[in-house]
């Protein structure tokens, strides 16, 4: 078995928890900095590592074409090629064929689209969405999927949830590597009938883990956070739950409250960029001038690099001046800051004090905002 | 006395020694990067200090526009502000008054100018100059000079080098700070009386140091190596010698052979940014497809962070999908080759074989040159 998941405690539905995978331990709930090109954006391994970060997120799609599986393969695999010697997830490729790619077919087959680098005609199926992760050489593979955009009508979802199931067991079959999990997706959008159906039929093929699809793409945050308390518990409880894509500090918080037990997004890395930074009493803007001569850090009681060594009023001029440490500096302290809200969250949960946590942080959350941007 | 410069070693003209500063102590030759706005591009503090930095610089010109020299100094100054704890040296800001301003304007009293930021109309007098890196709190401030362009007549230069001289006495009349040193700048273009004039007025002022400006704005390469030999010697010989702005790896053996201890360039970040690399056997340019499946690091026994960890495989598919990590990881690559060349110019010095080591330097790089790029 390539990963194993203990839980340790319980509080109402959430779970603490550990992954065991063959490059480490990631404890759970966790969140998993998400480096698409292999690269955290901007930040290196050991900013990463010294920021907390245990378990990141490597891009199928992305690097399927550029620099392509087989080169990845041949240098090492991925951990070697990106110096990343923790845990690592691939996703299977299937949201960003269907969110970045140009025309492309669907057939039970599998999908055929053109690249968004260089227009050339690929095809990507079960078989090679799985043979890409095998290169790459990832501690927890994706089956492919199909992600239906949110407009589809109940006949579309259906059909992409019949084809889901049908490729998660090509995916299975497909799959050699003993020293790498593959995990199932549930799709069905915000009917829950299919989402049932599809995590049944997928809990048959006794995957060690599960993900909920689809969250992070069409549904509103609103949508999303009614529905985790019906979804989060179709997947099966002794296996790692892994949201999708997803999201803000407040979703983390409602997913892990329904028990959810793994999250990848890229908003830290995304925001950081754009001189927004992430505080547990809520968002900063660094390009605003009032942090001009503000001499403190972005958050007293963040021991991240950033916060160590840098103010407000530093990070301030480094977005003024267009200088590349900024958004460097931003992303450290942001992906700090969720693998910080996360360690929080275990230790809230490991003291049954989930609900208390989850309704302080908003409450903090919900003052500032009002009061400052 | 703010500096104090010791001479321990000689070999031909070439000196060995220590520049103690407020803020630590500088082994010469030394290479310092450059942090024009307060940051040294895509390179954090601690990665800088790891590549081996040990004296870097900071921008006058660029700073007193943005945040300002007022914000730093309220901050605490530009070690606290930028949180780096080894000296810093300011330029005067005359060199980039002289480049990168629009409309401007010199008199003896000063040269007015128009911010290259936002048109502003500004005005930089030898006091001002002064009254700035007192506000940076550098540990070695430069003196205000006037920087003539290439096509100068000699009645310009001449008028040029008279200037240089009025002002650096003005500086010395305004520099307060005892926790700085305030250094001369020799101008004279290629005439040299007209350096070795201004070199013996400046002399008599008694700064705690000295530098040749002038060699790396419109002299060719070969018209400095030429010079070099000749200017040198016109700085006094038991305070530090600085040459400005340069330069390439040979030039900067090409001065420490005539005698110069200090040097800055931005040539290893730009290039960095770039994708190229240096090596001690010529330059890599990493977007070549060459480099595509190459395990091996940019050089195989080279220490820095880069080199121990990432391949040039990898080096080569950041920049081919122009992510941020390929600048950073390949300037720090390149700082550390520039502080690891001053480190084995030092220790050739100690062991009276400086010129078996630049030969030995220039001929490695001749030979990759034909081979390579």
């Amino acid at each position: 078995m390539a990963v194993r998941f203990t839980i340790d405690a319980c509080d109402g539905s959430a779970r603490l928890g550990r992954l065991q995978t063959p490059h480490g331990v990631a404890p759970t709930p966790i969140f998993m900095p998400v480096g698409t090109r292999a690269t955290v954006k901007g930040v290196t391994p050991d900013q990463l590592r010294s920021a907390g970060a245990q378990i990141i997120l490597g891009n199928t799609y992305h690097l399927a074409l550029r620099p392509r599986d087989e080169i990845i393969r041949d240098l090492g695999g991925l951990h070697r090629f990106m110096a990343w010697d923790g845990p690592i997830l691939t996703d299977s490729g299937g949201y960003q064929v269907f969110s970045l790619s140009g025309l492309r077919r669907v057939s039970d087959e599998g999908v055929v689209f053109r690249s968004h680098v260089d227009g050339q005609r690929l095809e990507l199926t079960p078989e090679r969405a799985v043979q890409i992760q095998e290169n790459l050489g990832s501690d927890i593979a994706m089956c492919l999927d199909e992600c239906p955009t949110t407009e589809a009508s109940p006949e579309i979802l259906r059909d992409a949830v019949r084809r889901s199931i049908l490729w998660a067991r090509r995916c299975r079959d497909a799959h050699r590597r003993t020293d790498q999990a593959l995990f199932g997706i549930v799709q069905g959008g915000l009917d829950l009938d299919l989402r049932r159906h599809c995590a049944e039929d997928l809990a048959a093929f006794d995957f060690p883990g599960y993900a909920l699809g689809g969250f992070s793409v069409g549904e509103s945050p609103d949508q999303m956070h009614q529905a985790l308390p019906d979804c989060a518990p179709m997947l099966p409880a002794n296996k790692p739950r892994y949201l999708m894509g997803v999201g803000r500090p407040e979703d983390i918080l409602a997913a892990v409250a329904a028990g959810i037990d793994m999250f990848d997004c890229v908003l830290p890395t995304r925001n950081g960029r754009n001189a927004s930074a992430f505080t547990m009493t809520g968002s900063l803007r660094l390009r605003n001038a009032r942090h001009r001569g503000d001499p403190t850090p972005l958050e007293a009681d963040c021991p991240c690099y950033t916060c160590r060594n840098f103010s407000r009023a530093y990070l301030h001029h480094l977005f003024q001046v267009d200088e590349m440490l900024g958004p460097t500096l931003l992303s450290i302290h942001n992906i700090a800051f969720y693998l910080r809200l996360t360690a929080e969250i275990r230790a809230a949960i490991l003291e049954k004090q989930f609900d208390n946590y989850r309704a302080s942080f908003l409450s903090k959350q919900q003052f500032d905002r009002s009061r400052k941007s």
